[in-house]
């Protein structure tokens, strides 16, 4: 099975998934290594969800594989129905058929996720529990914290490919969180973009004792010509 | 007097009611005890505050009774007429006549509102000075921090019934806030309210031990059958 | 040189001024030791930029003199340019040419410009590696976080007059930011709004003991007659 | 039966008043005949929804008793529950427990309403099938516009009362709305705007007359002096 | 080919795809008799934009198949690459790596995309020159009107599947865009929904008629039964 | 009298201008035959004002002389001021010293403004009395529609230089105002910018025509050299 086969069930309703393809668990550990702007910039500038998606506590950090959720507005049934599905090491991702804000997630589906091995929730929708989720250290990255509470009466889906917060999301993908936003991984690249995420981290670390010593940008990179030809003119 | 005797002084301007009925104490006490969340389900899933209603700092936490403000915008007078209706115990609830970020309060009318007895302000609009109110501990909730200065020279109100965040507020309501957002309890469903909510919080207990457990909400709330027959597919 | 005679290079694409006339040293460590919202109040209530700028952790501060930086969307190259402008005690004020929240600005630029002296970043736009800045203790004020990588191919400049969040900046000028917002004080005013600040600060300590000893400001501003005056109506 | 006899039912749920006290019909026929405007102002300054709330069609204009529907997220069961209790020269003015631009109403619905009488909608929520509404002449006001469709799966209410875009809207309440916006006037007081309305207009007509000659408000409304004491300095 | 063989290239930058698989010309034609709400309805209440996507004038409508292109902010060199690309009847479709107003495409555009056959533009992004536009009638759904210009520098993509506005598209697919909204059609289930659409609408006129005589949803759909079952009181 | 003798007075308060320097009549006539797009770019992209400003009627056009205006929120007394100051081929050009979408104008003030000669206004806030105004033919630019009324209160200032929508605006300024956006050319460059637009538009015409026969940008701007060397595949 590839990650193709799932397209025909982009945003279908009514479906849940079992057999997923999660992406290596030795390249997952190794992207959990790396921060998402790292990240980000190892798969080539794309693959993040919108700023919008906020962590609920500063310290907030996932890096796992990803059980996708489909949700209604209003309506968290799907997540009970995710909670089977979820593995050690699995990040629930929660899409919506619309905008909605409503606190579909609390503790006690955190101690539910967590106990089947969840590491942690991405939704594009509210939270509640704050309190309880920090204290149990549950990360969670969502648009809203808000107390409305949802109903148990639509079907959406579980592990169908979605859009969460403006990024594509396939079941078993890598998802890796932290202050700076949330990055989606295919599961295909992730031994290559942890990889690149290594190397560009190596060099990133002598480009910091180049700045820290005083070393100009401009210098390093040689930006002096390219800025002339471009036109920037120095004035006193 | 009763709460609807109010209601014909529902956003008028230029009155200031002197005499209104606080929540039940014990009520009061009683609803302390308990999350913003929780009391909102235990309300029947209404009440709640607009999530944009955020905190200044993230342990900020009130209880207490609502004397109720009506602003205009870009003007604070009426926060100094509403001073001298504080009573220990009870909550600044602030509506707006018009969407204003202004930074209507600071920590000079924090030490004013405190000396009075009042416990926190909720505020559909700005505040300032947060750094002085949060070593204060003195809790707000609001829309905007904004340091933009406020003059006084038009009448609104206080203790007139408002809508402060998308949400009806009388005054001697009781007003809940935490991390989860804000809720409004009418004063004459103060205990009864607070009596459900003790109630769902026992029932959450064990269901949390439950879900500890490795039991799914599939199976506790028996939603196998009902799912079967919305037609849910399971496949491979 | 004074400060209007950059005017004309207000907005200007391709330039890079080299000598700005800074404020005054001594005037910019005076209004080190005030707040933001005391300052605009000081100022006359002018010269905050929107309150959508929020610091990337609570306790960032800043106090320290302009040079500006105008980014076009998506594209960094200016701060590398910028950065061979920094003097100690400097302030980056990046303003982009549209609204955009592409990652600007990492610990990378942080350490370069650290290395200059400068003391802080206000973007008018977005940021990333927010835990390492933290960590470094190096203060930004952004419109976002967001790990988007940016390119450097379109020219912008450096230390021309800019709009920034809604606020005016000359190069040269103070900027203050704290919890509250950020400030933009005219480097030809500095040492006037800090002595009217100082005043101010020592008029407040007086009315906070009054307040906190059970004064009303009703009293205290002498607002009875006034509001009496205006038509308002005690009822019971 | 007077209105603060509903306000027991603010907000509640799983209930359909069918006997509301409409304004006197006399009163809605003379407030037809003024703005939205106008009438806020005849007011006193209050009663507006938020100016988000747009008209499908720039010459869409609403004067008519509300009939209040409380929505829940995605679901527009109510809306059929509401088509029963319209009577002709009815407003249905949906509420929503949540923010939800899901579309909630469209031209069945609307060719249902205008069976009853009804002769408009406002709705803190989305519609669709605007082509249709337009050419039906059916004007809506609503927060968005999207397809998205809803399901009728939850128990909302009907003629209880609702804040609905900012505003608290008693079922039997004037509703008025133009191209300016949204008004809601109590029942209670629907004449007695209507008269004010009145002789605003009739001040105007005449105060329109002297701009158009060229006299100056600072002179019409004596502001000179004003404004002098305030400090106004006029310079060259 | 199928769909599915494109995933990879999923937001993959410096790609131009030139053999696309277009829907069925006959499904496309017959799709194009309905409305973006109907089709919605029929495709199972997925594949909308999100609803912040305007027409430039109320009267644009599109439907044909997607020519996808990934914009880099403040860049619009991709979309004279994609204008070889585009064959009659094909609709541009244009996602943006970050969220980004500036005016993308204007009136030269147009007419280029226009001589090779294209019939409009989806873009999330800025547009300009609206009033030529709709001078040419030539349609646009687009996140913001807005002068600002933009350069040639970054490689984007073109006919790479993207996603615009929330929603995930495939080149080939077919997009329809009216004043209710932009929905997009798998290229795979075009004919399918079209026939969907079509039993859809027949239903909906009989429907029409049956309220237009003053019939009620609540007995047409049978909702009586239910919503007593949910407990809904009727009072008086 | 130079434009830059102006600064001093930037934001300041209490302050009227009497003796401003306008654009030369002659620049702003020609300006007047160019779409804001078109002068943007003639400029070198800058001087837009914020995308949410839009016409209150789609044909709305404006090409004028700035008199600014500095409001306070919630309250219009400059507007009176303000209308002394303009002469026949003005616009007046609103800024807030806050965020405020609160009806500052309407018809009479529009009266007041045109029987001085005024074109037109701009507004970074909420204007009323919509429908009076188009038939009035009177264009505005504003970020909202809003009914509610202000008061006249407070000092604020006529003719100082202001930010408007994220514009620098010196009195003077030639603002062109159309569908597309607000454009602020400074008096200075008046002439300079209209030719550059004159040229630029002979220039498109030609482009227009080549478009129109087919040609592709690809070939008129040679950009398949660029392209290739920047890396972009062409696949299949």
């Amino acid at each position: 099975m590839t990650m193709s086969d799932n397209l025909h069930l982009f945003n279908q309703l009514g479906v849940v998934k079992r057999n997923i393809v999660r992406a290596d668990k030795a390249a997952v550990e190794k992207l959990s290594r790396f921060g998402v702007s790292t990240l980000h910039e190892a798969m080539g500038r794309v693959g993040l969800m919108k700023p919008y998606m906020r962590p609920i506590y500063p310290s907030a950090r996932i890096c796992g594989t990803a059980v996708t959720i489909l949700l209604q507005p209003g309506d968290n049934w799907m997540m009970h129905v995710a909670a089977e599905q979820l593995q050690p090491g699995d990040v629930a991702v929660a899409a919506c058929t619309t905008d909605n804000d409503d606190g579909f997630f609390g503790d006690l589906l955190a101690t539910s996720f967590r106990s089947r091995g969840a590491i942690g929730l991405i939704i594009d929708g509210g939270v509640r529990d704050v309190t309880d989720l920090t204290e149990m250290n549950f990360p969670v990255f969502s648009r809203a914290i808000h107390s409305k509470g949802t109903i148990k009466a639509t079907l959406g889906s579980v592990n169908v490919p979605v859009v969460c917060a403006g990024a594509f999301v396939n079941p078993g993908d890598v998802i890796v969180a932290d202050i700076d936003g949330v990055v989606v991984i295919p599961a295909a690249r992730a031994m290559e973009v942890a990889n690149a995420a290594e190397k560009r981290e190596a060099l990133e670390a002598d480009k910091r004792a180049q700045f820290a010593s005083g070393a100009l940008g401009l210098d390093m990179y040689k930006m002096r010509e390219p800025l002339e030809k471009a036109g920037m003119r120095y004035i006193d």
